[in-house]
């Protein structure tokens, strides 16, 4: 099976979420229709919401209720990505300040507070409190991993829970808490309930330890930006980790963290990233992540045998692989 | 009956609203401790629980509930606080964008969103589903004020219901459901719910028109920041609306606009004060401030005669007249 197929089957649904998350942003405030749209139409894998539909497949498929769980989770998943821009644009605009830098932070931020807003908006469709709840309560852990992802810029003495505590705030709780919803909103019994929380926690894992891999090995085109975005930003990832505890390029990688903090991010990483590179670094990053790709796929083991659970697993395989 | 003895009826509950805001907030993330407990001590008059607790007087008053709904509104009128200082920060450092700014930009945002998600997670305590629908309708309105606000800055061709849009979704909507959530949680009957929001939002309306007009008329002392900080920032408020209306000033009035706009509000700032305070600009606009107050008051009439009916009418006659 193939992922193109999977979102063929599931085609005629991930269309009418797409015209909700449209619809849902649509305003008759022009910057913020204009700022909304571009975000929509730049896409995405739409991943939550595909995760989302294939949960509630698990319970009573209902696309309608399924539609009110999966569009304020992409907007979440939205939002957060635009104000990760605010602070982006702030970092490497920064020494030439123009108006149109400042405009877009200013237009960045409200704009992600829109669709925040927007977001819950939908949510209160759900009639379930328990499913706002679970809302709420990632929106604050992914505020608070942003924070840590601040605090923890640049600090070389972080451990790897450090790093495994952030990505799971950042970016492993949204996808779990998309197949919980989904299964929730379904009606689906608890125990799968459970068992999709934790597919989707491993997944989401995994998800980000290839992400911050690929800033380290991929080329500006696959990437979409160049190459170790991430360090240039502060943010130290497990790759880096991993390649700190080799004895014999601690010294230098370390050298070279600070330099890069030094010119707060505006220089050459290309010494940095071969450093990493040429170490074990990278591999046994992909080890950890395989090893969350096949906890989430254990997690799927008792669930009952629907397409849906092989198409999980096949998304789960395909993101342990992913190189783009 | 002074303010001060309204204040001091309610002293037990305001200080179990602020005991639950400070726990609300509170985070083993220090930086998001430090920032949020720095917002909290700033204080604040509180001004949107008082309006919860004494509308809930119309109802059956429970404190506990009334808790979750001044906590919510509370939070996110202190998270767009701080997002608004985001982009004043990045206005008034620009040029000199140094480490610590933007290290307080990036606090500054994500701090904000954490206290939105807190505020939300709060809010899910409330069963009534109708609630939930009014925080996060006007949540929408506000973002979408915010934008409404940077599109018309140092937009001299606006009109009077341009701005009175935008201070009705920037302050007087959320000021409103203070009064309308509180009404309604306790379980009061609905025409007393619409007569509330109506009082409300006519109070929302007066604050923000005397909030604009004392920033052309205030000292930096009573402000604690400097006067013709909106003309700094680009935001043309009700007093230069009518200033730019009378014939002899215009010409100056446009130039001196021009001339702050060119400097992106690093300029002095006396002359264009000067001309619009020398104007009859500030007695039109504390003539429709009064007007708004007189509605407010007018909306109370068919109230049941309560202590808190005759101290919401109080609170409306001071903000009314309030030089700080």
């Amino acid at each position: 099976m193939k992922l193109i197929e999977i979102y063929a089957r599931k085609r005629k649904d991930i269309a009418v979420i797409e015209q909700a998350l449209e619809q849902t942003v649509r305003s008759d405030q022009a910057l913020l229709q204009e700022a909304s749209q571009h975000l929509l139409k730049a896409g995405g894998k739409r991943i939550r919401p595909v995760f989302v539909l294939l949960a509630g497949e698990f319970g009573h498929y209902d696309l309608n209720c399924l539609k009110h769980v999966a569009v304020p989770l992409e907007l979440i998943h939205m939002a957060s990505l635009v104000h990760d821009d605010v602070i982006d644009d702030a970092a490497t605009r920064r020494g030439q300040p123009t108006v149109m830098s400042k405009w877009d932070n200013r237009v960045a931020m409200y704009t992600g507070d829109y669709i925040f807003a927007k977001a819950l908006d939908v949510a209160t469709k759900l009639e379930d409190a328990r499913l706002h709840r679970i809302l709420s309560k990632a929106m604050v852990e992914m505020a608070i991993g942003e924070m840590e992802q601040i605090r923890f810029f640049f600090e070389t003495e972080q451990s790897n829970r450090d790093y495994l505590l952030r990505i799971r705030r950042k970016t492993a709780l949204l996808i779990a808490i998309s197949c919980q919803l989904g299964a929730l909103a379904a009606g689906a019994p608890e125990s799968v309930v459970r068992d999709l929380y934790r597919f989707g926690y491993n997944v989401g894992m995994a998800f980000q330890i290839r992400d911050d891999i690929l800033d380290m090995t991929g080329t500006e085109k696959q990437l979409g930006k160049p190459p170790g975005s991430d360090i240039r930003q502060g943010n130290i990832t497990l790759p880096v980790l991993y390649a700190l505890r080799e004895e014999h390029l601690r010294d230098e990688l370390l050298r070279e963290i600070e330099r890069i903090r030094l010119a707060d991010g505006q220089t050459d990483v290309g010494r940095f990233l071969s450093l990493v590179r040429g170490s074990s670094a990278i591999r046994r990053a992909e080890e950890l992540a395989s090893r969350y790709i096949g906890k989430s796929i254990a997690a799927l083991e008792k669930l009952p045998d629907r397409t849906a659970k092989r198409e999980l697993a096949e998304i789960a395989r395909f993101i342990g692989e992913r190189n783009y």
